[in-house]
């Protein structure tokens, strides 16, 4: 029966005991987007050019907050992440707009899931290319921010997002 | 003219001197959300009659973010915050989904704005929900995510979003 | 023979090599409290049923503290804990006192125990009740604080206290 | 009319905002101990002429922690400390135990008290005493932990513990 | 005249208070380096065109590590960092090595300066570069590390490093 | 073939997955020093007779620093480790100058060497004299760090350090 796991029997919050199950290697990918306008589009390709990467912040700032994520998300069990990898994709938009997809996989031998570790990885990826960019425009808009795709741990339990569009 | 000012003369990223920007009073505020089943939107709102309560972990958890966010997001500046703030509210949606929307109003006096700080806030909030009640349903929507609007500072550059529907 | 293991043959300390040690299953449990006044006590538990929880607050800063207690306590060994839960208990006492006694389980499964963790999950909440009270009263007294129990390791070092009262 | 003020409209925590509290010297002492076996005495005492020395790995532990208050107590401000420092004081105590008393004294020039950081400080202290010497014994007493004194900020405000025995 | 002022009576260790000294602008310059062998210098370098470039990730931990020096560097003061510059050099060593010099220039408006936060910015760069390129070749070293200059703060106490070549 | 791993299909920095290679007892020892001038070898010296011990604080500053390794270097994995030690000897110089060797050797159970945590430890603990004595010189030199040796893992990727002398 579903149920919030995340409390005791005072009904107050705790970080669930996962000691019985079974460590396993476990993989998650989760998905982000930040929408821009063209101006920062275009400075974002050119620095590239010009080895001032804005994605290579972004990137390196996905990995370093996947790996803190159990310091950022409370209830979160600090988990040894095995391998990160974040890959990008622009998209051209309607209106003059292109829309940055930010994909991370994230990867550990352990006894729950690194569905948080992804998540976080994509959302602080997509806050730092915000960061970057806000001078040229500050009406950017993040996510949605959802998981593609859970496996390993307990059987039945793996996840696969179907709707591919969103 | 506009520009990327997070990169030095070599091309690479650096983080922007700041110390000649005035110090002031500089508030911004931030949106986020979380579209959930019904089954969740029943279970969170059930456990904050019987005191066990997922936003009070996720506004926790918010403000916690908001104050790290120099060690987040890379280029960000340590700014000293003297106010965090976040509410949440529910819309309903179509298709029984509820849309739980996180505020938040970060206060600083400073050399720079606190956009980053309102923007880590609330995704840190909606990945907390996200973790909370993952284990009822892994298919929870986070976000759009953006800035509703900042000032103090250098004149002139304050920034109010005005279309309310996203 | 007994002995501070904590230091090398300079008579430095050094973080105890445990790599010989058995990877089990560990628990401890700690206890603290903190004496406030009457009024806060009323607080408190107005707050509560307003949903405004001083010890919701708590109780998160208890489970985040536990899980960096080695980037707090200088020797102690990063471990992956497994769960944490933390609970609460008011007692009355003489002249318009209550007390709140806090107390923490953790569990891991690793090479060393987890009695620091449980200790600074127990003083971490004591201190944020504290810190949500002090505009009430700064008089407020925390502790005294000590381990209740520890089990799992290596044979022969379990503890358990047995002087209830303190 | 005293009031706890770390909830917002809703009833939730917040940090509370005090930009318009005024930028003064603030200080905050705050005191804490460890009871410990006469043999742990020893050791300790011993230990600081060989140059081991659990004290100033404590008093390490002290300063550190105090720097991250804001990192651990969710609704402290994050305050840029000016100076800390902590001494210690031996109490022999009935039945051959000894009590080190641990003292912190915290500095800062800001919009609000540290006295948390004072508290936090003698916490930690006396949490890594406990860490380096439950070799020898897992019963060692940390605490009472309080507050000494405070002053600078608002007038009328400054607080000075008068019961010296506690 | 000269003296450790890092200790206090006791002869322990503090965090100097700081809380009387001027709050001027204040500059720090560092400089380390890493000996590479001529594969890893055509790695760095051909990396770099393919946009995977360890040079970007090394300046992101470089200005990542800056902003919490604090935490890193026992009786660091916290200091609000205005802005932080990190850039390379490649220089052709004898024996088929190349060197890359790493300079960092960090700024602050405080009461104390910046020395160890632009030391430990280069540092931290030069690891980094250690880490993404020891599967080639573990035989690489880093440094000297030292201060170029620094200015600002209380007059007379400028430093500026006359031998050019270490 | 020689290879720079950390960068994926796209070219961008990763998180190498380390999760095919064998948990395995892993040891790496690596040294740094620091170049001081009589004045403060003095005064370290004359310091550590009167308990306050600029090397007690290096220590405890390494080794806090190699656990957190994972969070500085931003593509190194979060390793549990299982005992660090550090040690220092003095060597006489020409020109009345002292050096500081300062040694560590850390060990783990991983999948993963730890390297860089060894590394980490022997910089910041230079770094460490550095900020305790730069009121009496900030001419001092850190450097050179390298990596004495490295086993466990992967047979026939054991390293060691021939050249004595550097």
């Amino acid at each position: 029966m579903s149920n919030l796991t995340h409390f005791n029997e005072e009904g107050r919050a705790k970080m669930v005991d996962v000691s019985d199950k079974p460590e396993t290697v476990r993989i998650a990918k989760a998905q982000s987007s930040i929408e821009v306008n063209e101006l920062i589009y275009e400075h974002i390709q050119s620095n590239q050019i010009k080895k001032g990467d804005v994605l290579a912040v972004a990137q390196v700032a996905g990995i370093m907050a996947a790996k803190k994520t159990w310091d950022i998300i409370p209830m979160c069990h600090p988990i040894p992440l095995k391998g990160i990898d974040i890959s990008f994709n622009w998209k051209e938009q309607p209106h003059n707009k292109w829309k940055l997809e930010i994909f991370a996989t994230v990867k550990t031998i352990g006894n729950t899931g690194v569905e948080m570790e992804a998540l976080t990885a994509v959302s602080t990826a997509a806050l730092t290319v915000y960061d970057m960019c806000k001078a040229i425009d500050k009406g950017m808009i993040i996510g949605p921010t959802f998981l593609l795709e859970k496996s390993g741990g307990t059987k039945g339990k793996d996840f696969k997002r179907n709707d591919v569009e969103i």
